[in-house]
């Protein structure tokens, strides 16, 4: 799990409680306001995963090892670009790739959620099925609730299928997304104006593309091929 | 839902959102400590329907016109004398009398859950199904994981293809394989003597992308720009 730009501490402590509760170990966190993850780690009864807890300066590094990078969201205002689904049918994705490789599931702060940017590392958002949904929810409650989706019934769970595609890493699809975005940029095509949008709508895209592992190191021969030969060219 | 007995104000407030979430009502407490409950009611954000919550001096009082009263545990050291049922079934038990009589949902104090007293109230008991039965649960989580099982949607979960998604059609990919090849070809990757093979895991690739309609155009001119700049290079 992973907790991007968290301020409360008493939510990164209940973040921790809900992992602990439902047997989920590994909590990783990106950018968190350091004197509230201080707090929380030393808090009362904090769990030991807390204090074992992995700090990260980006998305990108805090995701690096999974093969599937899941956002959550409560899908406010914000135009979406991502497959959004429900947190019932969402939580069994996961649950079937758990069985493989391991999972990302990131929340956002409390206040904005998850950004463009840090959205454009997923490969799909899930949201949790709130009557409105323009009611925010509580930071801990939304994590108890995906983690116990998660654990809940574990008869279906275990009657799935697993996918017999072993899909790439996140550190993968990102250095993919790097050498594509150089090919762009060495042929001309991003537009400096957009780069910014353009970068995170290529990270979209390449996600999209669900790149398995055994393509990866093709893909990325082919596109150090192509950048070779642009900057020899240039 | 009635709180028995609740000491923090936030506790209130988070189950009083939790509440408003999922599309519940009516909120009933039993001595709550009295300045937890005015700040509660009186916090910024409040939920209208914690302005709105009835105030009672006994639980006997809050659950007298519920058919059906279940108290909600986390188990710990305590001896039990009432059934005691797992969230996923007893949220279905629930769930029936809901459709003809109203129920109540009892919650104990952060710290001493429900006494025994106020377990003699209940039909039965329901708990969490937390990997260790010693942790205890924030209380704000433990009533929105209950209220989110009571409108969780089985057939949401059962569901075998919610992607909207187009894929982009056959003639698409087979032009995107041929501008790649092509890029492959003008930076030197392809092995002219294992051309023909190259060319056919190449396809075959490109179709594992899984491309979609939206993406395909956007793919193409990505291609064309930078077989352009190759091309314009060599």
């Amino acid at each position: 799990m992973v907790l991007v730009a968290t301020r409360n501490p008493l939510n990164i402590g209940a973040a921790a409680r809900a992992m602990a509760n439902f047997g989920f170990t590994r909590l990783r966190v990106v950018n968190p306001y350091d004197v509230a993850f201080r707090e929380a780690r030393s808090a009362v009864g904090a769990a030991p995963l807390l204090a074992r807890a992995e700090e990260f300066a980006s998305v990108a590094d805090a995701v690096a090892d999974a093969t599937l990078v899941v956002g959550t969201t409560s899908v406010g205002h914000r135009e979406l670009h991502h497959p959004l689904r429900r947190l019932e049918y969402g939580a069994r994705l996961i649950l079937r790739r758990l069985q493989q490789s391991s999972v990302a599931l990131l929340f956002g702060s409390e206040k904005f959620g998850l950004s463009n940017d840090d959205l454009s590392h997923c490969h799909w958002l899930m949201r949790i099925p709130t009557v409105d949904r323009n009611l925010s929810m509580n930071l801990g409650q939304a994590v108890a609730l995906c983690l116990y989706e998660l654990v809940r019934d574990p008869k279906t769970a275990a009657a799935e299928h697993p996918d017999r595609v072993k899909p790439a890493p996140a550190a993968a699809n990102e250095q993919i997304t790097a050498l594509w975005r150089e090919a762009l940029r060495a042929s001309g095509y991003v537009n400096p104006l957009t780069a910014g949008s353009t970068e995170e709508k290529l990270r979209r895209m390449i996600r999209r593309w669900h790149i398995t592992a055994h393509d990866a190191p093709v893909t990325l021969g082919m596109l150090r091929q192509i950048l070779w030969k642009l900057g020899r060219g240039a």
